[in-house]
């Protein structure tokens, strides 16, 4: 039984809970009110306040805090593109952004403003230059993320800040993923963080917003949090919040060059004992903990049921998981694999044993899927020199399974169109020659779904 | 010690914190994902509300979970809002509401809506068939609390509700004072209510959008609760609201009835006690556990330390307490006297002897009070046939005083000018006049402040 998915929820240090345990009876009451209880659920409000402000590197009065990460940056963003509706409506973010930045962009164009996708190389980081070069003189606010939550490429976020600075642009840091870690550098303005991704409790994100950032907080006034939060404060929650970021931080050197050993390990690993697997995202600029690779002819969801059974929790960004029909954005903007995606994402503490036990189950669960998938037989038809793959109405990994069984049947230099109306396959066939060194010529629309052509080249 | 102010926040409840440690360990793990503990806390979070829309009356698909009442409260409005767009932008809401309604209100009319406030009787009550000659062509959302925060009396919600029906606007309830009590009568659209109420966790409110009821959600899109409230689930603390919810509805029959004793103790013996007393709300339709009075001559600030100072928590509407420097907008649409307001409000459990205690204390320090403040000398100059007070500068409860001081001093017949720039004075002084059989003469623009006209009468 080991959970590798800290990158979606970090079990509850213990510091947390002894943290709530300790606050439920002191925390509970409104810290607006006069009565003792009401001043003493203040005192802690005000003690986490400093606690977290020191771990972030703000000063107190610039943090607030949320209900999660997802609030802190929607009222993050809201906020400062309200404060600077002046100068302008035009938001920059980068294609990799948690779903979180990316649905307030799409709020904020669809109330009128522009936005701009700034694009990621094949490990998902932007460049700072081009990230600078989608200023504007009508930016309201840029976004990045301080390392990305599906393939854990850390991002250029000093540089990008500087070129944000100079150009008189806030930048909001999605810190979600790297809070644990140490605080972010550069001279950023605006911050979010969640504090379950740290081992803090559910319930509580934090919004930092630097003196001399104009903010004008989106949605109905409130009192509580300095007009930034609505809502009562949980303050028990944030207690264990800020209390377990504190303890994280303690351990935060040690703990990372241990699990980024366990992470190479990984990477270097996987490729050499299953085959046709693409590890993505930066070897080396990366969170310490998290590791993305792809399979292909398997399907996300089987993958993530067997290895769940074999005792280990994962997650996936496939198209083929119950929860989603489009493939990932980010490995769609990274331009790599999607199908048979797999993140491992290892908490605090991990044992070295779960990682070995893990990479000896892994080949076995794939080739499990592999042959389950591979039992299918293709529906090859000759046309002219080439081949059609009718591929429609099957979902990935399926087009790919297919094409891979047919491409030996034409000569070098012919073409195989696959047919396939799953929007998976569109990254994934182009992605399926760039590893196996085939030429991808591009698709066509058919009357229904979409014909890939790929060229026989080897 | 009595913490009397549970209308602010309830005190934890024994299961709510039991439920709380024993779903830390279950509940953390992000309910979307595919693995074990994913899937364990999805079934958390599925029994929970099932649990609570049992007890709010309701379906589990119409009921989501958000971080807050005030978070509910500003979903449900903006969402059903937006829903009914095309229908026309009217809002009604009662003058007494929470501020989390009336804010919601607020920025509805900011962008462009338009809003009505019905009034309220004396008690604190609306009138159903004024509410009803509120409904227009063009309305799209109404609002009526279950029950008042600062003074407890029930709202007639079913015959309301009724007249929305029929006129096929929505109702949104507020129930947050109430929802611990039993369930909302009547056919309303939605509801609202805040776990922290009825000894829940901080961090929980309930949305329940009926089906049927248009509703469109505000914000950027979140695949969370039905896309009605974004971010991360908070389970353990979901889990202990449901679990509490149900253990005070177990007890709630008795609870309110003994509870109900209590606080009509107060009502009778309060004024008895205590001279110049207004007990305010209604005495027979309101909520079991809370009862509001007001003193003059006392100030709202000073009278709350005391009272903490001799071990009893309780909380004002006046405007002189440091959070605050308006007079509470509930007590100012009643029409009654705000000046030493004292909310009491009974958590479950609240000890007959703490009862007791209080109103052996509360003559002492209400006298202690107003002795400290009458030591000040009225500055009465005679002006015709009638008298100036100059009170300006002076905050409540010092422009009453001076008033009551000097009335004697002019003949029967004559007028008063009190002088003031204190927003309480607009509200005390009527109500002064009502309590001691004065004329009120109205208001007159100075240069500074303003003169309010006071008839000697008797």
């Amino acid at each position: 039984m080991a959970y590798l998915d800290a990158a979606s929820a970090a079990p509850l240090h213990p510091v947390a809970r002894q943290a709530l345990l300790a606050s439920l009876d002191e925390g509970w009451a409104d810290p607006a009110r006069l009565h003792r209880e009401g001043r003493r659920a203040r005192l802690l409000l005000d003690a986490a306040r400093e606690a977290a402000a020191e771990a972030v590197g703000c000063r107190a009065d610039e943090l607030v805090f949320t209900s999660s990460g997802t609030r802190a940056v929607h009222a993050g963003m809201a906020g400062a593109l309200a404060g600077r509706r002046r100068v302008g409506r035009h938001l920059i973010v980068s294609a990799v952004e948690h779903s979180s930045v990316l649905h307030a962009g799409e709020l904020h164009e669809r109330e009128g403003g522009t936005a701009d996708r700034v694009a990621v190389d094949r490990t998902g980081a932007v460049d700072p230059a081009a990230y600078a070069a989608a200023l504007r003189a009508d930016t309201a606010l840029a976004c990045l993320q301080s390392a990305n939550h599906e393939v854990g490429t850390e991002q250029p976020v000093a540089e990008v800040a500087g070129a944000c600075r100079a150009a008189g642009v806030p930048l909001l840091v999605d810190a979600a993923q790297s809070l644990a870690w140490g605080p972010v550098e550069g001279d950023w303005s605006l911050l979010t963080g969640s504090a379950h991704k740290w081992g803090g409790p559910s319930g509580v994100g934090l919004l930092v917003v630097r003196k001399g950032t104009r903010f004008s907080p989106a949605g109905p006034a409130d009192e509580r949090e300095s007009g930034r939060a609505a809502g009562f404060e949980n303050i028990p929650a944030i207690v264990a919040a800020a209390a377990s970021l504190r303890a994280v931080r303690a351990q935060a050197a040690q703990e990372a060059a241990r699990l980024r050993e366990l992470t190479d390990r990984i990477r270097t690993r996987v490729p050499a004992l299953v085959e046709d697997v693409e590890v993505v995202g930066d070897p080396v600029r990366r969170l310490p903990g998290t590791v993305t690779f792809s399979c292909l002819y398997v399907d996300g969801e089987t993958v993530l049921h067997e290895l769940d059974r074999a005792g280990f929790s994962v997650s996936s960004g496939s198209s083929c998981t119950s929860s989603t029909l489009t493939p990932s954005h980010v490995l769609k903007a990274m331009g790599v694999l999607s199908e048979g995606n797999v993140r491992v994402s290892l908490p605090a503490g991990t044992a070295e044993a779960d990682v070995e036990r893990f990479l000896e189950v892994l080949p076995g669960v794939v080739a499990a899927v592999r042959e389950k998938l591979g039992a299918r037989r293709p529906q090859a038809v000759a046309e002219g020199d080439g081949l059609v793959v009718d591929a429609l109405g099957k979902l990935c990994p399926i087009p790919v399974i297919e094409l891979a069984k047919v491409i030996g049947n034409v000569p070098v230099g012919s073409t195989v169109r696959v047919l396939a109306d799953d929007e998976a396959a569109r990254l994934d066939i182009p992605a399926w020659c760039e590893m196996r060194g085939q030429e991808y010529a591009g698709e066509e629309r058919e009357e229904r779904g979409t014909a890939y052509l790929v060229r026989r080249v080897r």
